[in-house]
């Protein structure tokens, strides 16, 4: 499915640019935007042989960097509610275990779907055949960063070695624009050394980022200390897998000892604040703390299973609260840093801070237009734009989506895509999965 | 300003009716309204003399009830982000002490169209020169429940004494159909004993209920102790203050005894789970053990200064997180119990369960259309809406609000109200009230 390449040069004129540049500079400005980078961000730009948007009545905002979920999950949304993640996994793992590349597909477009009406541009995933995700994101324009979930063998459904199909997901998409593969290790509850190290070996030899969970029960970390002696960070970092590149999701249940771990190895962390509290695992990932040791921190909404929704506006206002709340410190998080967890230091845990993550000349075009007369964005000031955006906006407030300078969203609907055809496959696939619940459920 | 008076009968064919009654049940069927009332619910009503909507690609909900708030503030959206309660004051007293009934009314028609677009037709206000409230509300259509504030004399800049203003405001607006005046103490750090006297007696002899805050910080509850030897309910108990049709904001710090004494004394609870966490009071109500204690709990946005939306939807997502979270138990506040807080659970708080909170004959129809065809409303069976709608539901889901079976949104736009006139005036308030602020704040 070719995507419609090379667009004309575009111009989107004296908007409210919220640049999330190293000043975080908030300026009215134009953006120019040419082979799907800026050209301009500031001040007029030239405006030669470019269709022009008129931004005055909008903020341009970087596209939201989602570093957390398994999108394909779309259909299973409201399927486990209200249980502990024991309680939540004994439903998914029947419902997800025999599912078919077509129903992925049908999820994976309702839930991209989604986040491009939320203001998603890239988000970082993990699941299996994701050939079928990766589909689905080109055709719905996305930014994909795919994993592909591996296990030990003999603790999948996957046909043949996990490993392996990582490895040929990661051939098979290596030289799509849109796309970037790598291989997703699911937790050390699932994946024993043997595992972890050919999984560090592939990313290696492809350079490819990983992505992987990380003591996000502190039941998973009790397990593993009583199993193998030690925590997680310390025995993944004893046999050599910790490195640079690598996306640990959860982080909730860390020592300082692992905290340092993160930070000299250079690990990241995306932090799911609504999906840990619905699990209610009880502990709150210390985000300060691993901001202040150097550890990349950004944002992940985890799956409509267990969130139950994609939007990052929603996720940024939540992990603003608990942070808040949890420290008795009301400075905690400020709305600043909660903007740049879902932008700049999103691109930066994916490894792109040079390319995602804010409006400066040279990067990629990924960005919003948000209505600055929508209600939940008033009083509309430069002063008090960024509190809004993390604080109140509601995804209305979203009018067009770009990725790569393409729109893919046009005044809140999807361009080239019938929402109504994706949301009916994705309604199919959602009666076949719900009949798989286990009996009581 | 006269409201639509006496619509014609109106009949909503064939919607996915959650009718929040006391079976919960959620049906397909009619929902036919006269002179305000439903007197139909359930499979096929008569459509004799009725206008008709198309209800099929709609879930019928009662209007959500939003039982703490200052929506005149709404200008304020912003203004006092990233401090606690202690700074916060700090910078809203300052800004608060001089305002204008007209950039009060500016403020309350803002915050009033944010909610009613947001699906909440019913609020309970605690603010002064709440006459201009009261005509904002009415203009747009919305159920006012308005508290005029009543602090001691010598720590208000009201004029005149604040009881006897309460006690004329509500003089004057007893009789409007929309409107429920009342009297509403700010809390035991700015009301002594005779205020409380008064206020109850006041309340007594007109038949309203009553509102205040209480012990929102750990602060407030030490400086009280520290000053009559005594935690505030215990006091408020001990002067003969406490009574049915008292619905008191926040409710944080309260011991085991308090509680038994908030249910003898059957006064309601409105809790505020994101402004309590954002200001980072530190605190969770525990509202698990209120209800099991027979205390009624709705819930409450409070203002757009410490939340910073009126967003229901979002409130009770958030109050559900918290809870599960703080319990490290999962089903904690269940959707099913989040929607009956926002709804049924309300209406009774306001002393209204015979007239409001569910969708069932007699009852006054205040509702809410959500499109079924929603991207976060996916998969939309009737197994899994009360999920959604609790979890994961934007605004923009909600197509249409009645109230009193007048409809006030159409179509994502309010209905006989420029919007755009409502921003702008608005907006001018929040130039003035913003340049208030005190120096380095």
């Amino acid at each position: 499915m070719p995507l419609r390449t090379s667009p004309p040069p575009l111009v989107i004129t004296d908007a409210l640019l919220v640049t999330q540049d190293a000043e975080r500079r908030i300026v009215r400005g134009d953006l120019r935007i040419e082979d799907g980078r800026f050209t301009h961000v500031g001040p007029r730009a030239p405006r030669e042989g470019a269709e022009q948007v008129d931004g005055r009545h909008f903020a341009a905002v970087p596209g939201f960097i989602n570093t957390h979920g398994h999108v394909a999950m779309a259909p299973l949304r409201g399927i486990a509610d209200d249980r502990d993640l024991g309680g939540f996994l004994g439903i998914l793992f029947k419902v997800d275990a025999d599912r078919t590349e077509a129903d992925v597909g049908a999820g994976a477009r309702a839930g991209i779907a989604e986040m491009l009406l939320g203001g998603t541009t890239s988000f970082l995933d993990m699941y299996y055949f994701q050939d079928a995700t990766a589909r689905a994101a080109v055709e719905l324009g996305a930014r994909g960063f795919l994993g592909w979930a591996v296990l030990d063998a003999d603790k999948t459904t996957q046909k043949g070695d996990p490993v392996d199909n990582a490895a040929a997901f990661i051939r098979r998409w290596r030289d799509s624009p849109l796309i970037q593969p790598l291989p997703a290790p699911q937790g050390v509850y699932v994946c024993g050394e043997e595992t972890w190290r050919r999984t560090r070996e592939l990313a290696d030899r492809e350079g490819t980022p990983i992505t992987y969970h990380l003591s996000e029960t502190l039941r998973e970390v009790h397990d593993h200390e009583a199993a193998y002696g030690k925590r997680p960070v310390v025995w993944l970092d004893e046999i050599g897998f910790l490195g640079a590149g690598q996306i640990a999701a959860h982080g909730v249940w860390l020592t300082r000892r692992e905290i340092e771990i993160l930070a000299g190895r250079k690990v990241a962390i995306a932090h799911c604040a609504s999906s840990n509290a619905k699990l209610a695992t009880g502990g709150i990932c210390p985000v300060s703390e691993l901001r202040r040791a150097g550890v990349v921190v950004g944002i992940g909404t985890d799956s409509v299973a267990s969130n139950n929704s994609l939007s990052m506006l929603r996720e940024m206002h939540v992990a603003g609260l608990f942070q808040k709340h949890h420290r008795w410190e009301a400075a905690a998080l400020s709305h600043q840093e909660l903007l740049d967890l879902a932008t700049r230091e999103g691109a930066r845990a994916l490894g792109r801070a040079a390319d995602l993550g804010s409006l400066e000349t040279g990067k990629i075009a990924d960005l919003s237009l948000f209505s600055l007369d929508h209600p939940t964005l008033q009083p509309a000031t430069p002063e008090a734009i960024v509190s809004h955006l993390v604080y109140s906006a509601s995804e209305e407030a979203i009018d067009s989506v770009y990725v790569g300078g393409v729109p893919v969203v046009r005044h809140r609907k999807l361009e080239g895509a019938d929402w109504a055809a994706i949301r009916s496959q994705a309604a199919e696939a959602a009666v076949t999965l719900w009949s798989r619940r286990p009996a009581g459920a």
